[in-house]
C-alpha cells in the first residue's frame, strides 16, 4: 500500500504540526475556533473572522432536544447505554439536507450567483432575481430562506451585524440579502434562516460549499455530547416510548 | 408519549436559549468554548479556564491522517462519497478505550485518588502510591501515562505551565504528577500523556469523569471534518488498499 | 504496513472462497443461514442447526417501529434523507446492553454455569442454583429472564420446541430452565425471554458469547432496512416531533 | 405527538406479527430469507425466488477483508473495542455508490429501460441500445457494467443460471444482457458484475430500486459481523498503522 498523503497535521517524536504550525504554540496562543479555521482553510482567522466563526458555532450548536440530531442521539443512548461514541455519531448521521445540511446546499447557490453576476457583468441583486425566477419556474425551494415557526430568526440579524461590524461582510451577504428580497418579490416573505446566515458568512470568509456542512457538524457535536451526557446522568435506559399505530394487513389465522 | 425533559436548551418563536443565556447574547459576547463549557456544566468558564479548555480541545484534535478515527473516516468516504455525515460518524465510531477513551477512564483514577486521600486523610501523594501498588499488584495498566512512542509529549508541559499561570492549576494536576512519580518508582519511567493531563485539567475545571470522552470527541471531530474534507478534495473514491494474507482452510475442491 | 491475515474469505481474479467454500457453490446449495453460520463458525450448519438459526433470525428480525433500534434509523431518516446506510447504521448504534445485547451477557452466564457444574462436579441445575443466589446476593439482574410486558413470550416456547425436535439440544437450553427455576424460587416468576433462548440456542450450536450479539444485529438489519424503507416511502423528512420540557435555569435578562 | 404508523409488525402482550403473520408460525416454517422478503415486499417468496434471494445475499457477504466496509469496521475496532455495534455500523457507513450501492443504481437504470420500451413500443434489445448511446454522449459510467480486475465475475452466470432454472427471469436479465451487448458494441467489453447481477433479479422480484441498498446491506452484515468477530479474537487493538506521507506546508519557526 502507497503512503496516504495529507497537507493538515504531521507528528513525530518530538512534536506535533498542524498545517505547519507547532501544537503546543497553537495551544498556548490560540482559540478552539483559531484551530478549526486552520485545519480547514489553512491559515489562522483575523480577529474579526474568529468572533464571527465562534458566533455560527454556537448559533447551530443547540436549540433543544427535540431536534432530530439530538433526538436520535439519545434514542441510540436509551438502548445503547456502553458507547458514548455509538450515541453522538448517532445524533450526527440524523444530520442532512433536511437537518443541518441547507447551509452547504445554500452556499453552493450563493457561488453560483456570484460567479454568474461576474460572467454577465450584472450586479449581485439582478443575478439573485434571475435565480429565484428559476426556482419558481422549476417548483425548486430556495435553500437558507424560510421557516417552520414563521417568524424572524434572532440569530440571523445578529451574525449579519456582526459581520458588518467586523468588516467580514462580503458578496455572501450581499447575495443572501438580495435573495431574500427577491423572493419576497416574487414568491412571498421567507426570512432567511441560521442556514442561509451561516452559509453568506462562511462563503464570505473563503469557506467552499462543503464546509456548510462540516461546520454545522462541528458546532452541533458541542450540543449533542451535552445532550448524550444528559440523557446518561437523568435518564434511565429504555424510557424512550413511541405509540404505534399499526396499519397494514391484519393477522391472518393460520 | 410524556414530554422529554431537558435543562440544557430551550427555544420558541422568539429565541432561543442554551442553560438559560439567550442565544444572540452568546453569540455576541462569547466564544465557542465559552458555550461548550455552558452546555456541559452549566456555567460559563473563567477566562483561565477558557484558555485551558481551547488548549485542551486543540491538543486532541490532530495529529495526523493515520490515527484510527481519521483514517476510519478517510476510509468510509473512500466506499461511500455521498455522505459527510456518515464519513465523520465512522470517525466518531473508532474512538473507544484503546483511542481517545483514556482520558474518562484516567478522570475516575484522580477522582478514586482524591477521595482516598480525603477519606483517609492522605496526601494526595501517599493516595497516588497505593493506586499505583494496587495496579502493580492488579496487572493492570494505568491510564494517562506512557506512550507509544518513547519519548516526553510537549503538549503536556504547555497544558500544566498554562494552568500554572491561569491558576486552574489543583488536586487532579497535583494527582497525576504524583501518579507519574510513582510509577517511576514501582515499575519504570512512565511519562503522562495527552490523556492524562486532558483528565487533570478537566478534573480541576468541574468536569466528571466521562467529559473526558465527550470533549475529546468535541475536539476530535475538528480534524475529522478537516480530514473528511481533504479525503473529497484530493483522493478519488475506493483508493484506499490493503495488502491481505489469508491463512484459513485451504479452497475446497467440490 | 504488513498484510492483514484474515481466514474468513479471499478471493482471486477467478473466484471467491468463504472458509474455503468457492462462492457459486455455496450460492447454488445452500442457503443465506448457512453462509451466516459459515461465515462465524468456519462449518457448515446440520439442517437442524440452520432451521434453528433461522427462526432465532426471523425472532428478532423486528416487532414494531417503537423499538429503539427501528426508531432510531426512523429519526436518523427524518432528518438525514440522503444516505441508506447512514439510518441503517444509526439503528445499529442503539443495540447495546439494554437492547438486544442481553443474548451475549446471557451466553457468558451459560458458559459460567456449565464450566462451574464441570469443575465442581455439579449438576446443571445446581450450578444454576448458585448463580442465582449470586446474583439476588450482588443485587444484580440475571440476563435473558423476565420482561417489560409480563407474560409468556411463545418465541421462547417455539424455540425449544424445535431444539428438542431437531436434537439440537443441549447444556444451553437445561441450563437456562435450570436458571429459569431457580430464580423462580429464589426471587420471584421471571420467565425467560428471547434473549435467553437465543442465548440457550447459539450455545449449544458452539457459538461463542459475542456472537449472541452479532447474530442478534443480524438479524435485526433484516427488520432495520424496512423500516427504513417504509420511512422513505410513507413520510416525509422532519416528520417526527418531541413534546420537550425545560427544566433548566430560567432565562436570563442581560 | 401523534402514533407512528406501519405496515410492518406489530405485538402486544400475546405475540408478534409480520406484515399479518404471527412470528413463531414464520419461525416455525420458513427461513430467515423468507422473512427478509416479507418484511420488503409483505408477501412470501416462491421457492424459485428464495434460492434467488438466498445466492443474491451469500453473493455480497463477503470476498475479502481488504473490502471498504469490512476494511471499516476492523478499523473502528480497532481503536473502539467497547462497542460491536460501533464497528458494525461503522462498516456499514462505507457502503455508498462507490462500494454496494451500483446495485440500486443500475435498478432505476432498468425500471427506466423497461419503461421506455413498453412506452415507446420497443424491444428492450431498443431502449438498451438508446440509453447506453446516452451514457456515452453524457460521459457517464452504466451502473452493473464492468470490473477493476479484468476478468468475469462467476457469481454473475451462477445468478442468471439459476433465475432460469427457477423461472424467476424476466425483463431484468433480459435488459441487463441487453445493456451488457450494447455496450460491447458502443464502448468496449464491459463484463457484467454483481451490483449488475443482483439488481436484474431485485428487479425480476418485484424489489423497487432503493432494495438494491438495503439488500446488499444485509447480505453484508453477515460479513461484517464476522470480520469483527475475527478482529476482536485475533488482533490486538490499536494494530492497524498507516504509512501517512506530509505533503503540506512545513513547519514555522515562530
Amino acid at each position: 500500500m502507497e503512503p496516504w498523503r495529507t497537507a493538515i497535521a504531521t507528528s513525530n517524536a518530538t512534536g506535533i504540526w498542524i498545517r505547519g504550525h507547532e501544537i503546543t504554540s497553537l495551544m498556548r496562543g490560540h482559540t478552539f475556533t483559531d484551530a478549526i479555521v486552520l485545519l480547514h482553510l489553512g491559515r489562522l482567522p483575523s480577529p474579526g473572522e474568529r468572533r464571527l466563526l465562534d458566533a455560527v458555532l454556537i448559533g447551530v450548536a443547540d436549540h433543544g432536544a427535540g431536534a432530530p440530531s439530538c433526538a436520535t442521539a439519545r434514542l441510540a443512548a436509551s438502548g445503547n447505554r456502553q458507547s458514548i461514541s455509538a450515541a453522538v455519531a448517532a445524533g450526527v448521521l440524523a444530520i442532512g439536507d433536511d437537518h443541518g445540511g441547507a447551509g452547504s446546499n445554500c452556499m453552493e447557490l450563493i457561488a453560483e450567483g456570484v460567479a454568474l453576476a461576474a460572467r454577465d457583468g450584472l450586479s449581485i441583486e439582478a443575478a439573485a432575481e434571475q435565480l429565484v425566477a428559476r426556482a419558481v419556474r422549476d417548483k425548486r425551494r430556495l435553500p437558507g430562506l424560510g421557516h417552520r415557526v414563521h417568524s424572524t430568526d434572532p440569530r440571523v440579524q445578529a451574525l449579519f451585524d456582526m459581520a458588518r461590524e467586523e468588516n467580514v461582510a462580503g458578496s455572501g451577504i450581499v447575495f443572501m440579502r438580495a435573495l431574500e428580497a427577491a423572493a419576497h418579490r416574487a414568491i412571498k416573505p421567507l426570512p432567511m434562516n441560521i442556514d442561509g446566515a451561516l452559509a453568506a458568512i462562511l462563503h464570505d470568509m473563503g469557506f467552499t460549499p462543503p464546509a456548510g456542512r462540516f461546520l454545522f457538524i462541528v458546532g452541533r457535536v458541542a450540543g449533542l455530547t451535552a445532550e448524550v451526557a444528559e440523557e446518561y446522568e437523568r435518564e434511565k435506559p429504555m424510557r424512550i416510548k413511541f405509540d404505534v399505530h399499526y396499519d397494514g394487513v391484519p393477522p391472518r389465522t393460520e
